[in-house]
C-alpha cells in the first residue's frame, strides 16, 4: 500500500488553531493523541505507522452512516478498494458482547486479513471497547487506531488501552489492555451529536478537573458558553486537558493496580444508580450523581467545606447535569453497592477528594455515611 | 489467604540435584521458570507472588485424574477448601475453542472470582494456552501461573507467552502475548508420559539444538540412553537448556516480529504435513519431517554439508522419530504451503539453517527446492 504524496498535500488544510498533538507512554508503550479539526491527515499518519496489507474499519451502524463516506474518501488516497474492509454491528450496550465480537472474527477470517493489517475503531465507547478487544486477540493482536467520535469517546474511553465487552450481565467482564498506535480525534464529529451525549460527557470531564487540577474547574466555569455552542477551538482545549489528565494517571498506573483507581471517582454510587435503573440513564449523568454522593463524603469528611461542595453542584448544574434523582430508595443503592463489594473484589473502594483537584482512594468510609450520601441525591 | 509455614517446611524436600531456577525478562515483564521434583515447594511460591483470594486450577479430565490429588494436598497448605476451585474440560485438541474458554469464563463468574485471583494452567499444550488466554481477559486480565505436565509444554508452549485458541479450522487464530507469573515444572508428572508423547516432544528439543547451540546437540546425542530412560537429572539439565534457548529468543523479540520466527524451525513444511493429515499425527513426528526438509534445503544452498544433514536425520531416527511419511504427494503437500501463503501474511518464509546451531529466516527459496525438500521426507 501506497501513499499518494501528492494528492495528500493538496487536500490538507490542517487547523493550526485546533489542532494539538500529545504524546502518551508507558512502561511498555508510546503512541500520540490528535486532535484534529477532520479527517484531513490520517492517511499520512497511517502511512507513517506502517505498511499494512489491510486497513480494518469497525463501526456500528449509525456511526458509519454519518462518516462512512468521509472516511472512505480520506482513505482513498492511502489504500485501494481491497485494502480497505468496513465491519459494523448493531448502534448499543446491547451488542458489546462476545457474538458481536466473534462476528468480527469471522468476517476478518473470511476476508484473509492478516497479522499485518491494522484495525480502526470509528466511533463511540462501545465501538472502541470491541474494536479493540478484536485487535489486541486477532492472531494475537495487530495494530489498532482509535478514531473516537464521541466527546465522551475522545476524553474517556478512547485513552488507557482498556478493551472488553459484557458477560454474564457483567460490565465489561472480559477485556484487555492494549494499547492503539494512535487516537485521532477529527472534532467535526462532535458537531453532530446528541445534546444529551454531548453534555452527558461533561460528567468525566467535571471529574477530571476535580481530582486532578483545580484551575481547570475554573477554565470550565469560565468558558460555559463557548462549551455548551461547542466552539471548536475551545472544545480542542477542553479534550486536550481532560486527554491529558487521564494519559497522566494511567501513564503511572496501566494495569489499574493503584493511582489509576481515582478515575473511578463518582464511578461506585453512580454505577449502582445506573445499574438499578437498567442502563436507561445515560452514564454521565450516574456518573454527576456519584460526584455529588462522593462530594458529600468529602465534605462531611472534612476535607471540603460547604462552599467547594456547593460549586461543585452548580458546575454539574451549569451543564444541566442532575444532582438528583427520582425513584429510587437509599436501601436499594446501598444494597446495589454493597452487592458489588461481595461479589467483585473484597473491599469497596470510595473515591473522596481531598481537596478540589486531589483525590484518593478509601475503603473505610462508614455504611452510615455512605447512606446519608446517597440520601443526598435522592429526590 | 495465609500460608502455614511449619507444615510447608516440614513437607519441604527440594531435591537439589534436578532443582534449577531460570530467570527471564522482557521489556514489560520478568518471572522466573522453576524445574523441580513434585509440587513441594508450590504452595510457598504462589505465597510468595501476593495474597489470592482464590486459585483457580484449569485442568482437563484426564490432567486432572493423574495430578489434581497431588495438587490439592500440595495446595491444602497454602489455601482452604472454598480459596481452591478447579475448573476442567474435556482433552484434546478439539476443544481448544471458545466454547471452552466461554464455559470457563461461566464457571469463573458464577464463582465470584475476582481480579485478585490466579488461574493456574495444569496440563500440557492445550491447557496452558486456554487458561492463559482465559487469564489474560477474565477482568482485563489476572495474574497466571503454568504447571506444564508433558515434555512439550515444558520445553516449548508453556514458555513465551504465547495463548489462544482455534477458530474457524484455523490454529491458534485468536489469542494474546501474556507472561505467567511463574512457570512451576514438576518433574514427576514426565514419569507418566505414553511414550509416543514423550518422543514428539525430543523434536523441539532437537530444534532447539539445531537453531542455537551445536554443543547442546552433542549433549543430546551422547546422552540419549538417560533421556530414554527418562533419568530425572538428565531430563532436569535437557529442559534447562532448551527453556534457556526458548527464553533467549523470545526476550529479544517477544511479539514474534523478526527473530521469534527462527523457534518455527521445520514448522512450515512440518505444519502442511500436519494439516494434511487432519491433526493425527503428533505435532513433534510432524516437526521432525519438517526439520528434515527444512535442512535438506540448507544443505542444498550449501550452508550445511552432507555429512551434517546425515547427522541431523541419525539424531531424529535415535529418538525414533520419523524422517519420511507415506501416502501423502508432494503437490499436495506444496499447495499446502502455497495455501498458508495465499491465505495468511504475504510470503511464506522457510527458516534455514547457516550451520549447525544456527539459523536464519528466508523468503526467498525457490519453488523447486520447495518441492524437491518435500519430496525428500515421502515415502
Amino acid at each position: 500500500m501506497k501513499i499518494d504524496k501528492k494528492s495528500i498535500n493538496s487536500n490538507k488544510q490542517t487547523n493550526k488553531k485546533t489542532s494539538k498533538n500529545i504524546s502518551f507512554s508507558t512502561k511498555s508503550d508510546s503512541y500520540e493523541v490528535l486532535i484534529r479539526d477532520d479527517f484531513n491527515d490520517l492517511p499520512e499518519l497511517i502511512s507513517a505507522l506502517g505498511e499494512y496489507s489491510k486497513i480494518v474499519i469497525i463501526s456500528d451502524d449509525r456511526v458509519i452512516s454519518i462518516y462512512g463516506n468521509e472516511l472512505k474518501k480520506s482513505l482513498s488516497h492511502l489504500a485501494k478498494g481491497d485494502d480497505v474492509l468496513f465491519i459494523t454491528f448493531f448502534n448499543g450496550e446491547k451488542y458489546k458482547n462476545i457474538a458481536t465480537v466473534m462476528e468480527i472474527y469471522s468476517k476478518m477470517i473470511e476476508e484473509n486479513v492478516s497479522r499485518d493489517a491494522i484495525v480502526v475503531a470509528l466511533g463511540g465507547g462501545v465501538v472502541g471497547d470491541i474494536a479493540g478487544f478484536v485487535a489486541s486477540t486477532y492472531m494475537r493482536g495487530v495494530d489498532f487506531l482509535q478514531i473516537p467520535t464521541t466527546l465522551l469517546a475522545c476524553v474517556d474511553s478512547s485513552i488507557g488501552g482498556k478493551t472488553g465487552f459484557d458477560y454474564m450481565d457483567k460490565k465489561n467482564m472480559i477485556g484487555s489492555f492494549y494499547q492503539p498506535r494512535l487516537v485521532y480525534m477529527p472534532l467535526s464529529c462532535l458537531m453532530s451529536l446528541d445534546e444529551k451525549d454531548y453534555i452527558s460527557a461533561m460528567a468525566e470531564i467535571i471529574k477530571h478537573a476535580l481530582i486532578r487540577d483545580k484551575d481547570y474547574l475554573s477554565y470550565i466555569r469560565e468558558n460555559k458558553a463557548k462549551i455548551l455552542a461547542r466552539d471548536i477551538s475551545t472544545l480542542s482545549e477542553l479534550i486536550a486537558r481532560s486527554v491529558e489528565i487521564k494519559l497522566g494517571v494511567v501513564s503511572a498506573d496501566e494495569r489499574e493496580s493503584g493511582l489509576r483507581k481515582i478515575l473511578n471517582f463518582g464511578h461506585s454510587i453512580g454505577h449502582a444508580v445506573e445499574s438499578l435503573l437498567k442502563y436507561e440513564k445515560p452514564h454521565g449523568e450516574c456518573v454527576s450523581l456519584g460526584i455529588v454522593s462522593a462530594s458529600y463524603i468529602s465534605m462531611k469528611l472534612g476535607y471540603i467545606n460547604e462552599d467547594e461542595y456547593a460549586d461543585i453542584l452548580a458546575v454539574l448544574s451549569d451543564f444541566n447535569l442532575p444532582i438528583g434523582v427520582g425513584g429510587l430508595g437509599a436501601a436499594e443503592v446501598f444494597d446495589e453497592l454493597f452487592y458489588d463489594k461481595k461479589t467483585r473484589a473484597g473491599k469497596l473502594n470510595i473515591i473522596c477528594l481531598e481537596k478540589i483537584g486531589q483525590a484518593s482512594i478509601r475503603d473505610d468510609i462508614s455504611d452510615e455515611l455512605i447512606k446519608e450520601a446517597i440520601s443526598e441525591i435522592l429526590r
